[in-house]
């Protein structure tokens, strides 16, 4: 298997990312493109994620180039005895590397991070429509136990 | 309908917090009780709620006496030309103020607040065996469009 490494994304890896974004099928809606009058969006959401400590995107890189991302956030709660719970977002793996069992091992890195973090629980959510990452995530340990509820405002 | 006010959740309130996840029947599993052993915890994770400007625990006040919860965690995030999300945790109104509407004004609410932060979006979950609150989530607007998956560690 291939050994993926990771660090926190920099302002650099922004187009990389935006591009992930733009091709998935399912989230992608034609808005998100790495252009001079969106850049500034982008990283602005970056310098917010790198301002709290309880925020972190993180590039998984192959061989020194980046292939994916997953970005964590580290949430305290009274439930639990003061559990802390880690939120996974953004779990994207490049399509040409994809069927590799890169995503498998990205998430496992990412699931360990939150527990080295205190975390008590892992969540995330999932798109109805992805009914593989819906296996993907069950084979990775997770109970699919809830309803994932979304409003745009 | 009687009017709730909304403040910041206080080390004083934490009793009534823990004593309300306790007295639930899906989420509840003995392990939350107000006690000198216990205290700490919960104290402590208070603390780190208030230490970062990211999230918000609130107390629903009905006449000056609390009677629910809801906490918020606001998200940045890369998608959608750099979109904050808030996440909605720890829903919950005392069983003998339920079914007189307090928990939708408490939700709008707290919709409010994410759109008053710049949220894009508001997420939350729900246990598959709570399907009255589904319906209630639907009827504030959310679409039921993800699977929610936990992992605990």
């Amino acid at each position: 298997m291939p050994e993926l490494a990771y660090r926190p994304a920099i302002a650099a890896d922004l187009p990389f990312m935006v591009a992930l974004i733009a091709a998935d099928d399912v989230s992608g809606i034609d808005m998100d493109g790495w252009e001079p009058a969106t850049a500034p969006r982008y990283e602005a959401a970056l310098a917010a994620i790198d301002a709290d400590p309880n925020q972190a995107l993180y590039i998984a890189e192959l061989d020194g180039a980046p292939v994916g991302t997953v970005q964590l956030t580290f949430i305290p709660g009274i439930m639990r005895r003061g559990m802390w719970r880690g939120l996974i977002e953004s779990v994207h793996i490049a399509p040409e590397h994809r069927n590799k069992g890169l995503g498998s091992a990205m998430m496992r890195w990412a699931i360990e991070r939150c527990r080295a973090r205190g975390c008590g629980l892992v969540q995330l959510t999932s798109n109805k429509k992805r009914t593989d990452a819906h296996r993907f995530y069950r084979a990775l340990g997770f109970n699919q136990s809830h309803e994932g509820f979304k409003l745009f405002l």
